[in-house]
């Protein structure tokens, strides 16, 4: 067999196993995660003996420390993948579920229930644990999974997919239903992306690059998770101490990560007190300020910002500043730098709240917290397949629901159409 | 300016316009749709003079009458576009409808919030009212569009288009909320299919060409509305009289639609019995039946179901018969052959009605009803934009709803990540 013919038989076995798997039980789903938790730590040292070898690797091709580092299996690790899957097969079971039932005039009810997408196909890069952790969402929500890791971690994707298969044969399931990509060339992405009638969603997960190749190439959906370019609106009857702490919470916290703050707004009306302390703050964290003209007219000591730091995504202990004239240009703003992601107001004025919440359309949009809840996890989803900043199907974080789709259901007693 | 240039300036206007609309009250929504009823009606004249050219240019092409038919406007016509205006101006709003509210630990308050898509593009062919009913949808659930249609409908869109237009502008909105696309080259297409910053969402209307030729040149998510070639499964237990019915219903009433039936399944229990009772009657409505080998044992006047039957849509008073074991046999038919559009079971067994519920999943899946049914307007979604035979965002009918997504809402009183 070709590379395309190879790519095709792989999707055509996920599909009839995805078709299996829709029809499972959530106990027997929630019982193939457990068993598949405890083998993962029960053979701990064969997986690290796999990563090993990508180790070697990566040192061999002088990849970088924090890379290696991503990279690397562990005991603790390893118990964190193990965890993951025993929390997904804790959640509520989207399968089946029925949301909303209706009578017509001539009696039929009509309703939807949640069915799932059938084969998802995730292409990611580096850190292994996306193995497991994809598997697990992707398996539960009763679908079948097909894992394209990066080269770098290919023993380790291997091996995480091999002990995770056994626990499906065990159980006499298809281990079709999971399958890790055995080569690592962009030819077999390529023929991947065109199988449009066997893979139902595509979910990019890795830099840029990797999210605009799937996304120019592929014939399938994609659900794209671009960056986060968040903002923080300081508005003028902002509690002072209030906005301070989320601030210091968005920027500080974990700067590294999309949900971390990289613009602050504020109203013009509070930049002569707000300024100088939220710029003291944040020096004194280790922040470097990169503000506008007027920004730097209370607080002279900061470094003006560029045209190229409005809607950068620092992920860095970097802050740019800007005073605004008031929440219509607090949103022009957004709208024109942010990339969709989360949007912050701080203040005490009920109509501002509102016109925040309804007029700015990013996926996460909050009144007085900090943009660092913006996760699956603290949202309340549990776990989470990513962030999407794309609108279809799903905008925002992606929970075990976003892996599902909804067919009609009609209940009749013989009813024709007239 | 080329025509990319023209292209991206004519996106971007519409995102602009987007954006207004997405704030829009109900109320204004509304009132811009009747007035756009009202003007169409008042200006029939001039629609109908535009129609004239397009007809002539289709006469001298030597266009089919049945083609020339679809193309044709007249005060009738007319009527029924606007009544379609009226129609979706009494639909709910879909936009700023909160889709459950939650409460977190640390007592942040999560909700979802409906919000409009953006700019979304129609690409379709032939009958000049889908401008106008498409744009009514795309409106009112707060959208811009960009309407291209076919070089045989150029001139009546071109007028439809300037009159909604006109309407707009009359209540100080922008016109680029509704834009025309004023040529029909593939060119331009292909243009507008990669603006994936600008828009949204790309529906094509139209014949299975087409659809693939957006499906494969997009880089927006596009929804895809191939064709139906709907099941309907006799059971052993199912009510003679009523499965006839039904039958000849999904067979018989419109036969040159998407949700008409286009193959029989019948179980082999009752093949004896109910097999010359469904021929002769299918036989009386004028159907050519086209049987399995064991169809043709208790129907031997009808002619032998070729493999190429099996999994075509007819849209004629032709229909495929087979006869299976049992549900399971069913299922695996439909699986196999079907297009994932609407699938019928006739039953008295509960169990089964159960499994042909959970276990089948085509969009809209029916217990003892017309597959006829499946169909926006009839499962009380109000008007239609298409019927969805992809999973993504949406899967089946879809209405208003479908023409928005959630974003997140978050309420807190200071909370800040642990």
């Amino acid at each position: 067999m070709n590379m395309a013919e190879k790519m095709l038989q792989l999707a055509r076995d996920a599909k009839d196993a995805g078709r299996v798997m829709a029809r499972l039980s959530s106990a027997v789903k929630n019982d193939l995660l457990e068993k598949m938790a405890n083998a993962l730590q029960a053979q701990a040292g064969t997986l690290i003996e796999a990563n090993e070898k990508d180790l070697a690797d990566a040192r061999e091709k002088g990849m970088a420390p924090a890379m290696i580092d991503r990279l690397v299996l562990d005991e603790k690790r390893i118990g964190a993948m193990a965890d993951g899957l025993r929390e997904v097969a804790a959640l509520p079971d989207p399968v089946g579920e029925i949301t909303g039932m209706w009578r017509r005039p001539n009696g039929i009810q009509v309703g939807r229930m949640r069915i799932p997408l059938g084969v998802i196909g995730i292409i990611y890069e580096s850190r292994p644990n996306v193995t497991a952790d994809a598997a697990g969402l992707c398996l539960k929500s009763g679908n079948a999974v097909i894992l394209r890791g990066g080269s770098e971690a290919i023993h380790s994707n291997t091996a995480i997919g091999g002990i995770l298969r056994e626990q499906l044969q065990k159980m006499s399931l298809p281990q079709a239903a999971l399958q890790v990509v055995p080569v690592t060339d962009r030819a077999a992405v390529l023929e991947l992306l065109k199988l449009e009638e066997e893979i139902d969603l595509i979910i990019p997960r890795g830099g840029e690059g990797l999210i605009r190749f799937v996304s120019e190439n592929s014939r399938i959906p994609v659900i794209k998770h671009y960056k986060g370019v968040c903002h923080t609106f300081v508005d003028a009857s902002a509690d002072y101490d209030m906005a301070e702490k989320i601030c210091v919470n968005a920027k500080v916290q974990r700067p590294g990560v999309c949900n971390a703050m990289e613009t602050l707004l504020i109203h013009k009306d509070i930049a002569e007190t707000f300024v100088p302390r939220i710029v003291a703050t944040m020096r004194h964290h280790g922040v470097e300020l990169r503000g506008c003209p007027l920004t730097r007219v209370f607080a002279p000591q900061i470094k003006e910002a560029t045209e190229e730091d409005w809607g950068a995504e620092f992920l860095d202990l970097i802050l740019a500043v800007r005073i605004v004239e008031d929440i219509d240009e607090a949103i022009t703003h957004i709208q024109k730098y942010g990339s969709l992601h989360t949007e912050v107001i701080v203040t005490r004025d009920y109509e501002n709240s509102q016109r925040f919440l309804r007029e700015v359309n990013s996926s996460v949009i909050m009144v007085n917290a900090s943009s660092r809840f913006s996760d699956g996890n603290q949202l309340g989803l549990g776990a989470e397949i990513g962030i999407s900043t794309t609108k279809l199907h799903s905008f925002g974080p992606m929970g075990l629901e976003d892996l599902t789709t909804r067919k009609f259901i009609v209940l009749g007693d013989g009813q024709i159409r007239a």
